[in-house]
């Protein structure tokens, strides 16, 4: 038995979320499957992070132990004859036995993207929340970097988690356009349930015009997560990459 | 009665094509089938350009006859709260009686995307080609240049059309890179059927270094289809736009 890593890109749409759960498919799931084929023996696969129904990912990642005879560089691809096509498999590697996809994470990096014309868009309606409406990018910056730093996010969680301290580092919020396209980046030590959402969703209220950009530190500091916006939709997030000490998902140098 | 126009925009992936078929849906049946509520009569769409099945179009043009109640600036809203969320009206008009969404086009442009890396790409999976190889792009770029300009374009049509001739005029041919994503646009006084395909999948065998890019001209000159390359799949393809004397069906300025 050995202790594989992989790197997982998929399109979030027709699942329940990355968790097994009776009777939907999950992208845990659809990962235990194909490597249970693979391996003979059932396997158990750890995420990085718990994606929610309809959420994707470009570098999730995950971990799991085996013992596969196949060379690890011939991995993702036999992994993705036998994927469906809406998850792919972009890397594997064999990292330190003790190495693990969650509690090794140092950063994650989560994108929420937001198609902004008269019109929804065909080939952005699953991977972007569509708004109408003239949005003010200003003020969701402005309200964007109150959260910067080291907080106490309560107020962004979903009510309900059992986690000890709800205390993260927001190191990065960054607004990025591309036409009708706006990609918010989020790069953090941890995010709690549906913080990503849960900013996104106040940010938007706040760019829409609904309640003023000064809301942002009162609900923070309020630690009331009726105080702050409604939850944005799935559908516009990615989990965009993982660090660890020896790897980033991306695969890529930089931005 | 008067004669209505739309620019439509699909995601051809879940349709036989624009045309109506027996048992399958196409873009032309959901069309007719939201406008023959409206109206309450039955009505007939015509389109531009009758895109295959998995092929899908930024900028569609449709022309129909009918007496609808509804204010013209309202019709989009009014047909996308009815119409299938792969399916968009981004505008309408109502044009001259005699208007007609093909025999009216001056110009097209069609799209053929093409997804080059290690793996293919979930987002992408519908709407580009994915090539895993290494292309030559060069090679690509000179063989394209070659078929600028007008041409007797037998050798890259699909046998069995009925058309009376086979000379188009294509006015430009640009690649256009924008990270592992390619984007080859074609612009032309009109195309023969399958025609982009099958010139986009001769350009493909010559960039994989599978035939010399001497072939080009050989082929176009025999007016022969044996001679030339596969027709590429169909679901790289995208109809961009139609240009009419008053209308350019993508909205916008330039490219």
């Amino acid at each position: 038995m050995r202790r594989y890593r992989l790197v997982v890109q998929y399109d979030g749409t027709e699942y329940c979320g990355f968790q097994v759960q009776p009777n939907d498919p999950s992208i845990q799931g659809v990962l235990e499957s194909v490597l249970g084929v693979l391996s003979r023996q059932p396997v158990k696969v750890v995420g990085a992070g718990r994606t929610d129904s309809g959420v994707h990912a470009e570098g999730q990642v995950v971990h799991f132990d085996a013992s596969l005879t196949i060379p690890i560089q011939r991995l993702p691809m036999a992994l993705n004859s036998m994927l469906p096509r809406d998850v792919r498999v972009r890397y594997a590697d064999i990292p330190d036995p003790d190495f693990h996809a969650r509690y090794g994470a140092l950063e994650k990096m989560y994108c929420y993207q937001i198609w902004q014309a008269p019109y929804a868009d065909v080939f952005w309606r699953r991977y972007a929340l569509w708004e109408k409406k003239r949005l003010d990018w200003n003020a969701f910056q402005e309200g964007a970097a109150q959260l910067k730093g080291t907080h106490d996010f309560a107020a962004f969680a979903a009510a309900g988690g059992s986690v000890k301290s709800t205390i993260r580092t927001l190191k990065e919020l960054r607004v990025q356009h591309q036409g009708p396209l706006t990609k918010f980046f989020l790069t953090g030590d941890g995010f709690l349930y549906n913080m990503v959402r849960n900013i996104t969703g106040t940010l938007l209220e706040i760019a829409q015009g609904r309640r003023p950009v000064q809301d942002v530190g009162p609900i923070l500091a309020s630690g009331e997560r009726r105080l702050a916006g409604v939850t944005a939709p799935a559908h516009g997030l990615v989990l965009v990459r993982v660090v660890y000490p020896d790897l980033r998902s991306d695969l890529t140098e930089g931005e």
